[in-house]
This record gives C-alpha cells, structure tokens and sequence, in this order.
C-alpha cells in the first residue's frame, strides 16, 4: 500500500515527558517528580473549573454542542468581535492544523523564526509545503521582511510571545510585519502566551481586534498556559469571516470533549484565577533570573510562562536535562532545535525550590 | 487568499442537534427534552468512569501521557495484538482521517455503500478523492467486488454494522470482501457499534484478530457507543504496525484530553457497565420493533443502538422529525442520506415512553 509522499519527510513532535515515565523509567516515586517541561500552570486548574468538571462528569455519555455556542459567545464578548469570526480546536494546535491543510500544497512555501514552535513546521510538511527560516532565534522585523518579499510564503508564523524561546515581539514591530504583508498571504499570530507578556509590559500586548482590520491575519489564542486547561485542550482562533469559514471546513464534528467546552466556558468567566495565577508566576520567575544571575548562567528575557537558560561551551544542554530527569526533574532540553539550553516551566514556590537544589547539583555550582 | 480547491466541494458534517439548541430555539426547558438523535448510551457513563473524572479534574491542567501507554495495554490484552499495531483517536473518526490525509489524492477514488457514516466521504473529499458508491444501502458483497474489481480504489469502508442504517454484514461477507481485496487498497472495518452486534448475534461478530493475518485492513472501534462515553472523543485504530506507524505521522500530539484518557482507560475495565447497557438496549429495543409492527411501520433489522423507520409515501421523515423537535424529542431524519426515514436512539425505558407518546401523536397514530 503506497502511502503519501509527504509522509516520509515528517519528523513526529517531541512532546515533554510525562510524569509516568520518569515513574516507569526511572523508579523515581510518582510524588517526587517535578515536571516544569511543558508550560503547564503549576497552580492547577481554577476551583470552579474542577467543580465543574465534576457536576459534568455525567454527562460523558454525551456529544458536546457542536456549535459551541456559549463558548463562543464568551470569547466574542471578551474580544469584542462576532462569534462567526472565532473558531475553536482542540488547542490553537488544532488551529494550525486546519490552516495548513485549508491553504497549503506541495507548490506552496511558509516562513517562521528560526527556533519556534514545532507544530508549524509538521503541519506545513504534511502538506508538502518548503520551510524558510530567519536566521535569528528571535523575530526580527527585518529578517521576516526580507525573506517574506524574496518568497511570497503563502503563511508567516509569528509566535508571538515565542515558544520555546520565551521572548517577544512588541505590538508596534509586530504590527510592520503584518501590515507588510499582502492579502495572497496568511499571517498567523500565535499568542498562546499572550497573557503573560500583556501582564508584563503592554507594549507587547497584542489583541484580536488589533489586527483583525487586516484581511489576511488569524489570530491564536489558548485555555493551556495562563487559564490551566492544557490537559483540555482547548484553543480558538479569530480571524475575519471568511477565513473562519475556510478553515472551519477541516474541522471534525465534536473536535472538542464534553468536558473541556464546559471547562473552557467556566475557566474563561474566573478572571480571579487568571490573576493569581499571573501573579504566582511574576513572584517565581524573578527567582529564576535571580539564579541565573547568581550563577553566571546566561537566559533570554522571558514573556511566557517559562525561562530558557542558555549554557556556554563548557555545559551541554542534554546531559542537564539528562541528569534532571534521573533525578525525577523533568525540564525541556532544547538541542533538537540547535539551542545548547534548557526550557524549564516556572512552578510553584516549592517545585521551583526543588528545581534549583537539583540543577546545582547536577551543574556543580556552588 | 487562495485556499485549496479541495474545500469548494466540503460539505460540513450535520451534527444530531444538541439539547441546548432545542432549549433555545423551540423554549423547551431543559429537563424536558429527550435527545435520540445522537447514539449516546442513554445509561450515562458508568459510575467508576465518572468517579475517575472526578478524581483527575485537578490534573486538568496537565498534558496526558502523549504515548497512551496505559490505554494501549488495556485495548492490548483485551483484543490480544501488540501496543504497536494500535493507534489513538479523538474518536475512531479521527482514524479515519488520518488514513485519509496518510493515503489519498486528487487522483484516488474510495469505495463505500450507498448509506452509510458520513465522516468516510468528508475526509474523503478533503483530499479530493473520489466517491464511489454501492446501488444498495446495506453493504452486498456482490455490489463491492463488482466496483472494487472495475475502479481498484484505494480505500474500502466497510461500516460494520452500518450507520445510519443499523444494518450489518455477517462475518463471513465481511471476511469474503476483504480478502477479495488486494494489497495496494485498505479496507476499513469500522465497527463503532460492533457490541451492539457481537452481543446480539455472534455470526456477525468481528474482532480485530479476524483480519489483522490480512495486511491491508484496519479495524476501528469506539468508546462513544457501548461504553458509554461519546463526550470524551476516544477511539481506536488496529492495524499491522506497518500501517499503525504511517498514520500515526497525522497524528497531533495530546490528541485526547487527559480527563478523556483516564476516563477510557477506567470503562475498559469496568465490565459490568457494559453489559448493564448491552442488556437494557436489548430490553429496549424489543419495544420499538413491538410499535413499529403494531403501527405498520416499516424499520432495518438493527445490530446497533439505534433503530430505522423507514416511512413509506404517505409520510415525509422531515416533517415526522421537526415535529417531534418542536416537542422536545431529537432523533435524526435521514432525508439527506435519501432516505425517507428517521433514526431513533434506543433510550431508557422513560426516554422511550416519551418518544412513543410523542411519535404516536405526530404521525396521528392510534
């Protein structure tokens, strides 16, 4: 049986390890482990949304509203555009699936910062699409300009804070890519972490309707990180009608559970939750800087839920992680993406105290 | 925006009408409407599941254990194949599209019957293959050996027992096409209803160690329906590990929740629930045969949990339907497969003292 082409050049995604393998692999007692790997809200989902699961949880046997139509209509409130200009996935993942496989073929070119999110690339090269890079890790408004007008990709991904970097763009730099950017093509602006860079400086805070006058923009957003579902999954994308139209053609019936619509609908009106979990994170994250400072270890100035520190020569990203791991820490080596460092997921007080026993340890320091 | 040509001939898949939009559209309350439209269990999701939900609502914000390692040994052991030879869907439907983006193009067609489950011609289409299908509703051998041998498409589906219908194929024809197929088509056995079937009559019982010795089939099985748990969006897919690895590249990583992970991985083991709803439906379903006969109506023998009227000229399913609607009861009218018939949910024994009250008034019966 000849299977597709495309096939063949597709690398699978490299998700973060769970916690029940450290556990199967390692023998390390499942209470012990401390996984800071996959950008997980280390406040665990909000009371409300727990409940909510729960008082759902008879209702498994059941199709979710296929319209979701309440879970729209909070996201249009919130966002201020019309619930026929937001799509909803099974994460913004899914988002990206559908406008890889709504837009792209073999003929067709995309362009992404140098290190990003992975999902792009698997995405476009189902499709058979050809991947172009900027040269740089960061998105820099010159390298997307230069290679956009050189190729005509038929989409440009901005991830917008990025992953797994952590930095971002400001509004401004980001609005000169888009506006540069003509209607043959699709600009997604992935801003799966948008709540902690808006948190953290409203120069980088970027909204729907900033960008939504533009034809050719879609915008992404997530339940994952700063509301506490990335065990839902749940993600939407908002973009004019007729790209939502579009792209809505891919998606599946029923392309999210019972309990997730439910859960992102309760997670969404709990803004409590949002701001302690934001508040949580900005107390940790300055410990993180504060190691990395005390101990001479280089890291990019972080907009996301998670800090990547950067190892010179003498340290090789893998074997920490590698050492981590034995220990039931996990963290995200970064060398797949040709990054000598480590992604590690700001968590509680006490995970973060954990994870700074052990990566001395394990790094010799002090 | 140009987007593929391949979306010009999607036609979006029409959902059951979900409960909420009765309690909108038609001012029914809630409590009141009874939805027979959908499949769903009407047991609800047995009681261990729902203490498991329960349990993990705060994990909800953890991403599940993307290699499914324990769903996989259960279905494993339960079915008697290796880990490797299955894969993990949001739904079986979401096997069937990655077998249709793993194989199809512009230049394949599909084999499947006349009726039949929608999602086969959805994805098909996607890919821009082409649909071919037999004169007959109910799967006849002669009709798909007849196509197969003329147009040598790449997938077959076999929908065992079939949806919409109800209908199934004994083994013996199942067994009688698929070895009659050669190596470069893949047949899909797709039994999401196969205990319905397998409970009621075991010449038509089919397990995926049946046709796994053939290496061009792949079976496909479902938590929605007799385990009861059609909110949470898992199923599976066993096939030859040659297979099981090439569709797995259109796999999304987390593409089940982790609520919906724990939640299959507890309904595997609980037994008793299952035979619990196997037994009711079978009380049941004697019901809708015994009025069916006693008001002359016509239905398909089903091997499923739902039932088929079939309405001769002096009706319109259309009309029966909307009608039923407006009082609050969903079931599915078949007027866009061609059918003048509708598709009824067998449901609790009030639930279908409420349809056959309704019904009964509708059609001014009696």
């Amino acid at each position: 049986m000849k299977f597709n082409d495309t096939l063949k050049s597709i690398k699978l995604y490299e998700a973060g390890k769970p916690i029940e393998l450290v556990v199967r692999e390692f023998g390390v007692p499942k209470e012990n482990v401390v996984k800071l790997a996959s950008n997980e809200n280390p406040l665990g989902p909000s009371k409300r949304v727990q409940e909510v699961i729960c008082a759902y949880a008879s209702k498994a046997n059941l199709y979710p509203d296929d319209s979701m139509y309440e879970l729209k209509d909070g996201l249009s409130k919130k966002f201020d555009v019309a619930s026929s200009q937001i799509a909803i996935g099974a994460g913004s993942d899914q988002i990206l699936e559908f406008i890889s496989r709504a837009l792209l073929s073999k003929e067709d070119s995309v362009l992404m910062s140098q290190v990003t999110f992975a999902m792009y690339e698997i995405y476009a090269k189902q499709m058979g699409a050809t991947i172009l890079r900027t040269p740089s890790y960061e998105h820099k408004v010159d390298e997307f300009l230069k290679l956009y007008a050189e190729h005509k990709p038929k989409i440009v991904y901005l991830c917008i804070p990025n992953n797994p970097t952590g930095d971002a763009m400001k509004k401004s730099d980001a609005l000169e890519i888009i506006k540069a950017v003509d209607e043959e093509t699709l600009v997604v602006v992935d801003c799966a972490y948008m709540e902690y860079a808006a948190y953290k400086d409203s120069a980088y805070k970027i909204e729907p309707k900033d960008i939504l006058e533009l034809p050719n923009v879609i915008y992404l957003g997530t339940f994952s990180k700063a509301y506490g579902l990335g065990g839902m999954r749940v993600g939407y994308g908002i973009a004019n009608e007729e790209i939502i139209q579009n792209i809505l053609k891919m998606r599946p019936p029923f392309n999210i559970s019972t309990l997730s619509l439910a859960a992102a609908i309760e997670a969404l009106k709990d803004e409590v939750y949002l701001e302690q979990a934001l508040k949580l994170h900005t107390e940790q994250i300055k410990r993180y800087e504060t190691f990395a400072k005390e101990n001479g270890i280089k890291y990019i100035e972080s907009y996301t839920n998670f800090i990547t520190y950067l190892f010179d020569d003498s340290r090789n990203s893998s074997d920490v992680a590698n050492k981590l791991l034995q220990r039931g820490v996990i963290v995200r080596d970064l060398a797949s993406y040709k990054l000598n460092a480590i992604r590690i997921t700001i968590g509680t007080e006490s995970q973060n105290d954990i994870l700074f026993e052990q990566l001395s340890e394990v790094m010799d320091l002090k």
